[in-house]
């Protein structure tokens, strides 16, 4: 099975969480709206979101094409790839669990959109930087240590034995841990520095995953797009925490 | 089984989508946030939050309590009720497809959520009322037309014949979109009436959910929390679409 996986192609966004999961599951894909040539581009990710012959179009990327099945939604398809990857536990409750943890993550990549456009994503960051810096403050204030606090609390459960947010083993929500991490850290560095030092086993949880062969390998490779300020994360100074 | 709901006990929200999937589907539960006592209200909900000794502690409310299984995240409690309440089609591809069109209402939820509260769900209203007018503008004209035009598009594959968001069988997702299009007509009454106009297939479908036997019985019932200006869905004149 080779996993076509459609994104926007400059971004890391959301379809860096599908990425995460393909990479470290060693999965063969590919990255549809990335590559040129007929059936490739962006051009082909319109048509299955807009072509009157498709089923089960998605309202937005990222979705991913599995044979004859196309599945949208990022916690959806990373509910999807989990099992066939290696990447989720057998147990229903279990994976209802992680997938639980997932649409908190998804969540909380709202509001970190929404910190630069907190009225409207079809305007300008521009046009609602004052709004911007009402909203980020108080999302570095109150809805970061929220989420990290909750994210902290489920990963120190069962005492300090347990390496994963779900037990003993990786699944894709260690991942997508990784991922908010660093992108705190990207559009946020000032929070981010206090925020090591407040939720440990998180930052530690994010090194350890960056360390990890085939994800320090994809990290290193031209298939990892850096962070820019055309995705969800973005570094806005004055949106990050005030200098000391 | 006798299911049990833990969500805030005076707002319709995000629980309200699981209230309509279990009275759809003819379940025993209880409400257990609304209940006086010993082991009820929101203190009971509070303590399967944040008690020490709960495994999987949810983010926020709705969750669900099935036997000893704990679910959080409204669209991950219907994906699990959907099999067991006759509420969803059974292949693998058509479950994956009615959770994404859930997952899809449920970001139109945060959106519905942020034309009154776009800078912080901290402050009051009245703190963020000139940036919810901007909101407010910006989602009636382009984002209601955008989940909306979708949602019909969903409902107007496969032709007229086809009554419900899946194809031939009710399943939570015409539940849903039923509750959405319930809201908006009360938090948006001449944004609705327009609405109602272009787009038909969707009205046709809340009203034929309305009256459903078991969902006009609910609706009839002291189980139905009325909206009010607590909730999701908020009635404030100033933000609807300006009269003709």
């Amino acid at each position: 099975m080779v996993y076509e996986l459609y994104y926007w192609p400059t971004i890391q966004g959301r379809g860096e969480f599908i990425r995460l999961a393909l990479e470290e599951g060693g999965a063969k894909y590919r990255d549809v709206a990335r590559e040129a040539g007929r059936g490739a581009g962006v051009a082909a990710m319109m048509r299955l979101m807009n072509g009157r012959d498709v089923e089960t179009p998605s309202f937005a990327p990222p979705f991913l094409k599995a044979g004859k099945i196309l599945i949208g939604q990022t916690a959806n398809i990373l509910q999807f790839l989990g099992p066939r990857l290696r990447l989720a536990p057998k147990r229903e409750a279990a994976r209802l669990w992680a997938h639980e943890l997932q649409l908190t993550i998804a969540d909380f990549m709202v509001e970190v959109h929404d910190t630069h456009h907190p009225v409207a994503s079809g305007l300008y960051y521009e046009d609602q930087k004052k709004e911007a810096r009402r909203r980020a403050a108080d999302f570095l204030r109150y809805r970061v240590p929220k989420y990290l606090g909750y994210f902290e609390k489920v990963l120190s459960q069962g005492g300090s034995q347990k390496p994963y947010m779900l037990g003993a083993k990786l699944t894709y929500v260690d991942l997508s841990i990784f991922q908010i991490i660093a992108g705190l850290g990207y559009a946020f560095p000032r929070a981010a520095l206090k925020a090591a030092r407040d939720y440990r086993r998180l930052f530690a949880l994010h090194s350890r995953i960056q360390s990890r062969p085939r994800i320090a390998a994809y990290l290193a490779s031209p298939r990892r797009i850096a962070f820019n300020n055309d995705g969800i994360f973005r570094h806005y100074p004055e949106l990050d925490a005030p200098r000391r």
